[in-house]
């Protein structure tokens, strides 16, 4: 297939999506960036690598990094990770304490806020230095040393994010949080806080999209089925309260997160990553959303 | 693949499950069927059928009605349902009124009650005898000339329904059911009140996994696409608030029904239907369940 | 007291509150009725009437009703009834579903929907002719011989009233109704359908606040103990989720209703009505309200 | 009337409850409490006092701060306070965040934790140095210069409180925390570990039930109309989700804390406080809703 045309189509058929939306700017730091861009990038597992647009700019991947801390989780713990949360869709906006209250402290799945929360408790449990290790884990997975954290927005976001700190004191007034309240906080607002580019994401995905080699980098081993079960959350679960939408409109397992990327995987061909700042009201990229839906019309590829 | 060996493997294996659960007992035609069945039947697109246990003894098919009438609803409105229904899953309960009196009268998506009950008054205002348009389509869709309702099913489930009648007047009240509550109350139970095998279900759903052939039966069509997207709603919201798990743990899109029923399809593969009376909590047959899971385990064909 | 005088000072300072808000308008009979009239009256344990403008035009008395029937059914039932109900201030709309699916159809107090339909069912297993008792109840309680139904406005809330058929086939879902549920209904909008004026009203109140006499009229008797407590639930739970503004700005136990009008007592003083058709958004008169707390101030005699 | 022989034959009547609930355990200090004491106290406007059982001991009085620190809230911002939180009853329970959230951060009321906290909110921007503003507050109207705050408790509520904490932060999630958060949560739990006995608390709360003459302590002044408010506000949610179980056994406006506290009063008669630290499921003291509302019975003063 040719994948480059594709692209090219894409980029000219969202075109009149451009300026719609708004990007995030709860703070500064994400407020700044530049919301005319738009970049994308395919990685086969055949090995073909496909990017245009603003492809190689680093940003924000602010809550896809729940897949990834999802799967050190899953390592460390297996199933028993399960008595410490669901893996339903949440059927509501991704930060509602309601559904958390209702359901005594524990989170719907591990892709909403709450989730990533007990995630972020079980590293520390595990790891001595967890930040470190997030990093390292990253580079590998990317293929690209140079990632890294943006240490201005962990802060920004750490010090007003009294609606995460209401999520974390709750799951530790329910017990679902063992560790010290600030230092889970830290570690969560640090891995949202990870900047990549299409490209090093695209690669980081394609290793969930492999169901022939085993998972295992930096010592973080993972079985086949593990990763089949972790497309299959990111299927009922990675868009927040649009899961269906997305589910609907593309058919790929994927991750999204407010700064405005979106990373994806069709098992066994290949993984896609895309970016553009500007959000619909559900916090999801609307170009990448658009993009996506283009490609797997357009290449008929999709999981179902 | 040798999938008799594998169905005889999973009989093998699932019957420590068999004496787990009840059946569903609220109509006395449900509470006398003998729990202690168990059937599977899978059809592929390449003309296979293997079928093991009481895969020919005809059950309830209850909530996997309403997969057909989506059916036929999205080829009457085409997108325009989405008007009048969302596809999100709901996370919560199958039957619960809570979310669809915030949501103001739109059902979260059309395989819950309420967005069946919506469905059924779609398909009144189309047709005009939808009970027998519906039958006839169902004995197309499966092959089987001798499937019919089950009346005392139908006219048990309506005198003791109130809960749906509860939904039926909500979306009344919020004007999104046009038609007259008893007539959409009717046809609701006469759809669920359908009598099929897992052999019948199985080749009723073969088209719904195969994207090579238009889909047209009885004058209905579908195009690829929408079957695709059938696909998807199915695997997020096709097991009430038991949609991640199923995704979790099988990876397949389907749809259960409190008589025991699930069935399932694998996009380009084949089609599987698999029956057991004995429920979980959550309403889904639990030998039904396992030996899906297993099925997936064992073939390692699932949609992720 | 210069009970006229102060009558005459509310009427000129609420003058300008007199275009705003629309009248319930839901049924013709409702809609079509003059939204610019305006009646209170007074009566005095010490046997004092006082009244002004539109105080002898009889209006539908909806919602007040529901202190009539749960008169009759703590008569019947006696404190046996709080295991079909609460006491409880409902904290939310008047017609809220959500309550009641949480709580399992047991109805957060007798004065919502919920309750007042239960009520209903109570006086059915009671009463041959409920119908016609209850409004011989009411003419003894008004000494209005003349007063009586308006068939209209029941036949035309039954035939559109899908909300109150949603909360009944929930209780009934609940085991919560006994009776046939369309009788139940037709009892329920019959009663909102009692047309009274405000001197019926407060007449028919009075002995709500009298703690030196017995309360017995028309064989049916309640204790002080009783009376009292039937004021302390109309404190709490008369006016919707303004229960706690009518609390705070006028300090009497009373009833609202739909059709414009209030009723409030002041223990061992008097019982007061006041009508005005035009609601606010929570469903109460404005100018009743504004003129109840006028009085109260300007009497300086409430319950706090 | 014989009060005194009233408290007594109330002391006896409640015998059988005194081993009924248990008493607050989430901290070391209340828990070690002995559980079994008893002590009311009655103080009238004409200047009699009767006191019987532990009247004199001093317990925590928890959520009875709130009333004192709305006073203060009410005196500082007018009828402006009402901006920043509702007077309406909550109709769940005390510490429910899920209210909150769907109301956008405005407390239901000033009686519930959220309520008191933006209280402590609005207090830290008019006082320099609010506890001891507090603590001096509470001496004067007490008439009792030695009370204290007990700072285990506060250090200890401070330390494991996470609902708290979280209702804190979704407050300042939504605007309505000016302040800092911390010295809100340490004002917070300093008030509710204020220690009184009955004594000290029928005499603070004796100014509420007093009419004719001003509320003027410390400088705070509260006019007739502001005080008569505030009770309408204890009436109708001064007892968590039980308001309306007291409205209709007691007839008093008052306000309960889990140290097993409960003060209420009698307008234009009397103020009486009662403690025993067993609750039940709703946190209220067992032994004191019994003996206020024989009481009640006994005396035949109530408000209603």
């Amino acid at each position: 297939m040719n994948y480059s045309a594709i692209l090219e189509t894409i980029k000219n058929e969202i075109a009149p999506y451009a300026r719609l939306g708004h990007q995030a700017d709860y703070i500064p730091a994400l407020a700044r960036v530049n919301p005319d861009q738009f970049g994308i990038c395919l990685q086969t597992l055949d090995g073909e690598t496909c990017a245009i647009g603003d492809a190689d700019v680093r940003f924000s991947i602010q809550s896809i990094s729940k897949v990834f801390s999802l799967a050190l989780a899953l390592h460390f713990e297996g199933e028993g990770l399960w008595t410490r949360m669901g893996r339903e869709p949440s059927g509501s906006a991704f930060n509602s304490l309601v559904q958390l209250e209702y359901e005594h402290g524990i989170p719907r799945n591990p892709l909403i806020n709450a989730g990533a929360l007990v995630t972020a408790d079980v590293l520390l449990a595990h790891l001595d230095h967890p930040e470190e290790f997030f990093i390292d884990f990253l580079r590998t997975l990317s293929g690209n040393p140079s990632i890294g954290y943006n240490i201005e927005v962990a802060v920004s976001e750490h010090s007003c994010g009294y609606m995460n700190a209401a999520i974390a004191n709750l799951l530790k007034h329910y017990g679902n949080i063992h560790g010290d309240l600030e230092r889970v906080l830290h570690l969560y607002f640090m891995m949202c806080a990870v900047e990549m580019s299409c490209r090093d994401l695209a690669h980081a995905f394609l290793p969930f999209a492999n169901h022939q080699q085993p998972f295992r980098y930096d010592g973080i081993a993972l079985t086949t089925s593990q990763i089949k079960r972790m497309n299959a959350i990111m299927q009922t679960c990675g868009f927040y309260d649009e899961a269906g939408e997305f589910s609907y409109l593309v058919g790929l397992p994927g991750k999204s997160g407010v700064g405005g990327g979106i990373a994806a995987i069709c098992p066994s061909r290949y993984a896609i990553a895309v970016w553009s700042p500007r959000l619909n009201a559900k916090g999801n990229s609307i170009m990448g959303m658009k993009a996506l839906e283009l490609f797997t019309t357009l290449t008929a590829e999709s999981i179902f």
